[in-house]
């Protein structure tokens, strides 16, 4: 066995104890509100047959997925032909009959389509796993990690969108996040835009070329415009809905002027304005939501409402997003199945949390408690100490073995142990053991049966 | 796109909400126990560098690694000699440098060299995390499944094997098992018995053969014996050892006799006591703790205590099992890091506990209480009511559109949604609404005022 000097595949991460904790806090969080707000997790292997995700994330889609060299004898059975070719591509199939997933929204609809007798729709599910993608890895852009999705199909109510807004607000309020705006829009309207133009059919184009306005400015969606058979005429129409201003409800009585002629656009402004209709009734903690018609989305498969979230106090892409679609499961024959879903990007909420340092202490912590060991005599003291705090739930360890009191004392600072409990022979004699709070470098006496009332209660 | 009927892969599982519930039971106990005992939580990426991982698990286990194919043109890259040879086996590391994780060990160690200038010692971990084989899938067995693992390395202390001994109690009975016994063994014995015959060379031979007591039989064992090379008058002296019998206490006087020739059996025998005295002064909770000789467990890295443990009431392969090795990392060239680690099988556990109906009812549900949806009126109504609640964190839905009351109640039934409440236009002028208790069927009247005080405190 050779002595390599391990390292890890670039662009997958090895988490710490202390990123584990963070992260899971921010993964709990959302498991709560998805539970509160009636939802119900599953779970799919990370492993789909390739079949199954090929062709539904387009050409480059295609080449990021990450594919599994079938067991054994694998060019035995690949087609020789294939094989002497040497073209990569042709090949894959008849050596890769598996992938990892790509995403968790094809894994969805495969569920759905798979279970679909044994869901009872409306279906509200959520999911929060990793996924996995050959792309070239750059700053906060990764090949392995994780997607947190919540999706409800078979209901067509507007009421769901307005439960998406809820649930993101809620979330990121929990989470501390304290000024963030959730972006609304729906494709409709920008159907109905499109139709304006007289190119009804260029809906993706306009979708596609808005979509980079934050990238390129409205000059820069003005060329693509051009670029993509929009004619100056069709500018004139199209600026002034991405100069849209005002409150929400002055933006929607302004659309409905605009687009009064189309079919489609009044449709997306009264799905809109049901929507706001429902937030109404709520009162939503932190989040401001804005009616913003520039917002696109790329994604060809939504068609109704679209969503995007971004925190207001630290420069970030968008940290949320979802909308309505008409058709999840067609792509496994089974057609018709309406739904609307979100997603947050927990690796960037991370990022905004630790830039505002919204991770409340404890999440690093651990252990509250270390009890040093002295000695055989003192240890078998300790060892009851130390059941009885555990019987209390306190999270407590006993160091292992009775080196220099330093270097336990250095063990409970690297591991941000709060509070260490020194018994040595003398403390033993008298009862009174030295209690040492690590922050402070307070020292106090106590008896052992007044520590589980100390502890018992969550200390600071 | 083609009409596929989808499936997944064999071996593999998908999870519905209810499974998941009962399987984050098993997983969040393991996880708050470890914490209360001062483990600390990392994770690692699915894929590893193959080089990390070929050559750790013998010829077999290499070929049960599920390898990555390189993205892009990957046969451009492969040396055209073996590609033309068409041996699969040597074309592997050519076409596939990364390779899914098969066990979570590996991956510790390498995480451990990676990361030792940041990691203070001793380091205690614990895993939970997927693993990917490619075994033949057969029930029980999948090509994709949890370890749960947990470690304590850099410390020789023999109070982390009786630490390990009191996790297993505390997981185990906080899960609700009733009877289950951890076997426990230390190698140096089984050393000392073939220095006995000797043969101390042969201590694998004799741990191999003495492994599969259960499977084969003592006659088995003998005759397993003759073939790895022991005589006829080894068999006597190694038989008395396999029939055993009598209290742990009893067992260590007998070994201490008949292993008084043997150095490093007095030695394994020396540990095994100190744990003893360790757990002599604890109460363990439900756990049977036993010295068994005849347990050895294959892997041949252990180098001193071996644990394992069952269920007493369902007859079940071992549902957990660990020991203490010498050389963690020796394979990635941080030589002398000794440890000891434990693992729990997550599925035989819920099999486990499926069969004992220990699962508590409320792991399965998620929704406490579902309003119907009767019209745009009364739902503007319940939206106030749906906020209320779930200020007073209560998981709640309503029904997202005014289908028919029955199909309502179906969904509630379905989804397992204890109660339902009915708000029609005569609810709403009265105030009285109608709230019903699904399983009895039971209906009382109660305002909307009342409702939080029913819900906050946990329902039955």
């Amino acid at each position: 066995m050779a002595n390599l000097k391990p390292s890890i595949p670039k662009g997958t991460r090895d988490f710490s104890p202390e990123v584990v904790a963070k992260r899971n806090f921010i993964f709990d969080t959302m498991r709560a509100v998805f539970t509160k707000f009636g939802f119900q997790p599953i779970e799919t292997p990370a492993m789909e047959n390739l079949e199954t995700l090929t062709g539904k994330y387009g050409d480059e889609g295609d080449q990021l997925i990450f594919k599994i060299l079938n067991s054994g004898d694998f060019l035995a059975k690949a087609d020789p032909e294939k094989l002497q070719a040497g073209d990569s591509r042709r090949l894959t199939p008849e050596i890769a009959e598996k992938a990892l997933r790509y995403d968790l929204t094809v894994p969805f609809a495969r569920y759905v389509v798979m279970h679909q007798h044994e869901i009872t729709f409306p279906f509200k599910r959520f999911q929060i796993q990793p996924v996995w993608r050959a792309d070239r890895p750059q700053k906060g852009r990764y090949r392995e990690f994780y997607q947190c999705d919540a999706d409800i199909v078979g209901s067509e109510s507007l009421l769901n969108e307005a439960e998406f807004i809820l649930i993101y607000d809620e979330v990121l309020s929990r989470l501390g996040l304290k000024e963030f705006t959730i972006r609304v829009n729906n494709r409709k309207i920008l159907s109905g835009i499109a139709e304006l133009t007289g190119k009804p059919d260029k809906m993706m184009d306009l979708t596609i070329a808005i979509d980079k306005l934050d990238k390129i400015g409205i000059g820069g969606v003005e060329k693509e415009l051009l670029q993509r058979g929009f004619e100056e005429a069709d500018l004139d129409k199209i600026k002034p809905f991405l100069n849209l201003g005002g409150t929400n409800p002055e933006k929607i009585r302004h659309l409905k002027e605009s687009l009064a002629s189309s079919e489609t656009g009044l449709k997306g402004i009264e799905e809109l304005e049901t929507v706001f209709t429902y937030l109404s009734r709520f009162n939503t903690n932190r989040a401001v939501v804005e009616l913003d018609i520039t917002l696109a989305r790329g994604l060809n498969y939504y068609t109704g409402a679209i969503l995007e979230v971004r925190s207001d106090e630290v420069k970030m892409g968008s940290i949320g997003g979802g909308g309505r679609y008409d058709d999840l499961t067609g792509m496994f024959g089974m057609n018709g199945l309406t739904g609307v879903g979100i997603s947050f990007g927990a690796d960037r909420i991370y990022d905004v949390m630790e830039e505002l340092k919204l991770f409340p202490p404890r999440t690093t912590l651990g252990t509250t408690l270390l009890i040093t060991n002295f000695d055989r005599e003192t240890e078998m003291f300790a060892l009851d100490l130390l059941q009885t705090l555990r019987h209390h739930h306190v999270a407590v360890e006993l160091y292992p073995s009775p080196v220099k009191l330093q270097k336990q004392f250095k063990y409970a600072d690297a591991r941000n142990i709060p509070y260490v409990l020194v018994i040595g022979p003398e403390e033993l004699q008298s009862g009174q053991l030295t209690l040492k709070h690590m922050k402070s470098g307070e020292q106090e006496k106590i008896t052992a049966e007044a520590l589980p009332s100390v502890f018992s209660a969550p200390s600071s």
